[in-house]
């Protein structure tokens, strides 16, 4: 039945290419656009330089990184060499490699793509609202395109040339690799510099939020873009490669089943561009002038055009079938759903930002009790969500033959991340009007224009909520198809070893219940250890700020310019530096308990880090934002407005939510793959090594 | 090979009788010492009355609560009355009314004791330290014996009377009905007294921590009686019971397999609350006159002692088996291992506590962020320790016979609280000479008494992070044997039903993944419910504060009385009333999870909740405790001392760890043990009416 996988391979590739063209159109669309004003144009080049020094810094230390995977790869997977031939190792490499290197170009043409729009979306925030959304968004969307475009264009290469999804596990740990680096370098990177920004410039000096005096300036518009274009962009790009990879895993030890599985993954992902291609295409403020509404009913556009297309789809191939399709369905629809309660806890016209708001009245102590209260319930909904989508989606697919059940489910993960190219259009949307709107306040372009760049960014940030939120569910359910994923390699690695297979990961074993605990506390202490790496990145710089001020005659007049290349410097360096000791201890944490438990252990260890990873992410990422938003509503006049004791709270809460919404909180999804993955690829060493 | 078991019901009665002796010994002895101040007299007597009115009001409603639940368990427990017999229904809800009332009589002894003891202890520390710790010592011992002596009482007899050890869990689910209420309503209670203290005494009207003219100074101490006394003896009444039923529940299903497990659980209860007995009775300031190392050293002493008498017991009993012995001697030395590395993380000697100190000079944000960090990685050793004793009680009992592996981790559980009586006993002295600190101001009793019981009070800080480490394990272990409980009696009224028995719980279940999940997130919407709880009340209290300095004339010249019995009134009904909420929520979502999944989903529900409570109480507990003791270690001078910026912070973070640290942290065990024994209960009714 698998008669339609060569026509897929190629309808993939003709996919990616015209995500590619289609991202150049928008990427010479919005460059055509001139940027007339010098002092934009100057501030706008800082920070294109910046971001561009972030991306070189890391892709080197990345390098260095990758080779030494890339070597124990080689020696160690999927087979150990002197176990047989070393052909296979030497495709894994590749394919590892492959992954970093997509990855690595996505995220750099997107950087270079959204530090190219911020200027232009500033300067044509003077003709309208209208021109300068569509500015922002299109500069966004290239970044979504490539990411999708590369994943499918990688995916569907390593499978047609090597036909081993084992060697898909190795692309997809590539790019796990360097979603780790993007996302919590660039998440530590961000909040180092926002951090340090407004500890000596809001507090110290008692200068405005974007001044160019301070030495943090550019630096914290750098961080907007490393964090939410290029650190978003690697997660999803991470998140969409796992989803698909374990499908294929799952589908190809189910292939002469009677139907067509492999294509059917295929297919979803290419119309999910497709639908993608079509949303962003149509993407435009009408008549009511409201940007948030524009991006929501984008992304509503591109989910219904996905469910009708595959509905044809399914109905059209003989070997496609229903139960799947209603799968991946629900899994998409959970997305939403996800999305939207994700955005009653972080919206200010809702009622729990108002509460927290008014809590920061009576201290900063209880701005901090309800932000970390509410955080906390915020959790349930998704994980609800995500605990009845893995049911529905098992049940609905149990019935089509034995091991299908567990595809349905991985199905669910490719569904809701099909419409995952919007999803990032929306999310890089972000930081180019964030800095847009600085720019305006920097280039001097009057009051209507800041108020248009104001709405913009407002509208960027309501949507992040939703995108982030979508974001962890969208992980949440790929992981579980990892989990599936890992026990066919462990199966595949035992029956090779001529040992009884393991049927599942039975909670009162207490190999299993060993690595369920342990698993559990590492996505706290990788959290913990990014927050602590971000504060003392962040001293880093304040130290480095304070010698700028001490030593360099006219800065604090405004006479003399800063040295921002320094301080973003200290951002980079110190990010990479930082985030290192906490991958590394989430890699070792997974071999340690793989050697001394067993297979056994590590499914109980990856179960234990899902969950308990899945709750802290959320209840980070949404407190985080609610003390955010909260901040802002104060700031917009409630409980005393600018200056009130409430504000000085809300304040502390919003630095308290910084890291965890923008480092650890988004970071925990790319640990969870990353550990997911090194469990799948090291399943046959901890066969042929463990303890017990 | 049961032989020996009416032997030992006899030496329980006769041990529990020792310890009921020698508690009235104690009681006799710190009532025979004198209260002379008058102040002292007074101030004494308003705590005692206050504390009394809480434990009224508390089991009142308790009774109403316990009458509810009576007649759900006599309709439906151990099974429906339409289907058989109402006898055992009957035994059920007698054996239900019997753990709430002997939970409830040690808490009221306790609390009588303890409201005795303080001021005793206050005029003592005009002798000497040596006297002045006995006196608060052995009042704080008077409950470390009625709970284990009532527990082991309790058990011993509804075990003889009714043979059922089914009927033990009905025991063991009114022990924690009170303790949900005691622990819970307490922490509450305490941390609402001592919010609005604050925040009106030293925050708003500059006046010192103990000062009389505060109307919730009062409310403040007798928090500090009913949260630690009252509430942490009721947890670990509940935890020891649970301990002993669970192993006892699967003990039965082990008869006839050539060892005496009954007998066993019951020796090793019975040689604890010796080895306790003879520690307190030994327990003096030695020498060296450090109150913390005598603490210390007497838990030491316990536990040398506790393994000394079972090795000799295993040897001296046939059907006893060294495996088992080895088992509970792992759960006993992990709980000390436990105690030590929490208290790593909370002594102000360590650099933890410095590190929070030091970045509370950049502000409260940081003091939020690096204590929120070094919480989550405190939670890992307990983490791997907890997983680690389950792992090697499993191994080493596995060869004895199949169930013999989870009946080890079961002994390890009871191993562990083999010492409870000497915890609880170090436990109930913080509270005692916490007030005697008080009394002593205010009483005015010269600078050398007032350093003695300041001495006293930071030892029982010091030490009450380490009994609440060795608490939270406790409950780790014990709800793992809960689990294996709960399988036992899925399996027997599968066996009734004439269904195929479980043999496991499978992660890979998307039943049990679903019930995972939800029992996950449950700890975490239980913990945020208690401290918006705890917020609510404060806010209450605060307004009832205003009420009186703006209508009672001459208060604040302290020349008229405030109305302490007020903010008493408050404290206690508010308490409560925000404690019911959440307590149901937890168990009406067992029992969804439970009707829609049955039994597979309750067994992923229950692992859920064990994981992720265990991870969050370690949590909460630690960063509470860390960041009132960097609070400490600010205001005796580091970083700038009292009234520094650092300090401000330092004062904010520890206000933010109060209902972290003693209400929802160490509430979390109780409601991990209630959700345990609800789900082993119903489990008949969800084997009979589930969706799924």
């Amino acid at each position: 039945m698998e008669e339609n996988l060569s026509l897929f391979y190629g309808l993939s590739f003709l996919t990616a290419a015209i995500a590619f063209a289609f991202a150049l159109y928008l990427y010479l669309w919005v460059k055509k656009e001139k940027v007339q004003n010098a002092r934009i144009d100057e501030i706008a080049g800082l920070i294109k330089e910046g971001a561009n020094t972030f991306i070189r810094r890391e892709y080197r230390i990345l390098a260095k990184f990758a080779a030494v995977f890339a070597a124990i790869i080689l020696i160690l997977l999927p087979e150990p060499i002197w176990q047989g031939s070393i052909v296979p190792n030497i495709s894994m490499v590749l394919a590892y490699i492959a992954g970093t290197v997509l990855s690595a170009i996505a995220g750099k043409i997107g950087i270079l793509v959204a530090t190219l729009s911020n200027g232009r979306t500033a300067e044509s925030a003077e003709k309208s609202l209208k021109d300068a959304f569509l500015v922002g968004f299109r500069g966004g969307a290239v970044m979504g395109l490539l990411v999708v475009g590369c994943s499918l264009l990688g995916v569907a290469a390593v499978l047609m040339l090597t036909g081993d999804t084992t060697i898909l596990l190795g692309f997809s740990f590539g790019a796990s690799s360097l979603a780790l680096f993007a996302k919590a370098g660039g998440g530590i990177f961000t909040k180092t510099a926002d951090v340090a920004a407004d500890l000596t410039g809001k507090v110290e000096l008692g200068i405005p939020e974007d001044d160019p005096r301070n030495p943090a300036v550019i630096a914290d518009n750098v961080g907007d873009n490393v964090g939410d274009v290029a650190g978003m962009g690697a997660d999803l790009f991470d998140s969409n490669v796992a989803a698909a990879a374990s499908a294929l895993v799952i589908a190809q030890s189910l292939s002469g089943q009677g139907l067509d599985t492999i294509s059917m993954v295929f297919c979803y992902s290419i119309l999910g561009l497709l639908s993608s291609v079509i949303g962003i295409a149509t993407a435009r403020v009408g008549g009511h002038g409201n940007p948030t509404r524009a991006l929501n009913s984008s992304t509503y556009v591109t989910t219904a055009i996905f469910l009708v297309l595959t509905a044809i789809a399914t109905a059209f191939f003989p070997g496609f079938s229903w139960r799947i399709w209603g799968a991946s369905s629900v899994g998409l629809l959970v997305g939403v759903i996800i999305g939207i309660t994700t955005d009653y806890f972080t919206d200010d016209t809702r009622p729990i930002v108002r509460k927290v708001a008014h809590a920061s009245a009576s201290g900063p102590a209880f701005t901090i009790l309800s932000g970390t209260a509410y955080g906390f319930i915020s959790a349930l909904p998704a994980m609800i969500g995500i605990a009845i989508s893995a049911l529905f989606a098992y049940k609905l697919c149990e019935p089509i033959g034995p091991g299908f059940a567990i595809f349905g489910i991985a199905m669910a993960a490719v569904g809701m991340l099909s419409i995952v190219g919007m999803i990032i259009s929306n999310d890089a949307y972000g930081p180019i009007v964030d800095n847009a709107r600085g720019l305006a306040e920097m280039g001097g372009l009057g009051e209507e224009t800041i108020r248009i760049a104001d709405e913009l960014d407002s509208a960027g940030n309501t949507v992040k909520a939703v995108t982030k939120g979508f974001s962890i569910g969208a992980a949440g359910l790929t992981v579980i198809s990892l989990l599936g994923a890992f026990m066919s390699e462990v199966n595949a690695a035992l029956a090779a070893a001529g040992k009884p297979l393991v049927e599942g990961f039975d909670i009162m074993s207490p190999t299993v219940f060993f690595g369920i605990m342990i698993g559990a506390a590492v996505p706290a202490v990788f959290s913990a250890m990014l927050i602590l790496g971000v504060d003392r990145n962040a001293q880093r710089m304040v130290a480095e700020i304070h010698r700028q001020f001490n030593t360099i005659a006219g800065l604090r007049e405004g006479k003399a310019q800063p040295e921002y290349g320094k301080c973003i410097d200290i951002a980079a360096s110190g990010a990479l530096r930082e985030l290192i000791p906490a991958g590394l201890m989430a890699i070792l944490m997974t071999l340690a308990v793989g050697f001394i438990g067993g297979p056994e252990s590590i499914g109980g260890f990856l179960l234990g880090n899902i969950v308990s990873g899945l709750l802290l992410a959320l209840f980070m990422s949404n407190s985080g934002g609610l003390w955010d938003n909260s901040k802002k509503y104060v700031e917009a006049g409630a409980e005393g407005g600018k200056g009130s004791e409430a504000h000085k709270a809300a304040v502390i809460g919003d630095t308290v939510g910084d890291p965890y919404k923008d480092t650890a909180g988004p970071s925990i999804n790319t640990q969870i793959t990353v550990v997911s993955l090194v469990s799948s690829l090291a399943a046959s060493l901890f066969v042929a090594f463990s303890i017990f």
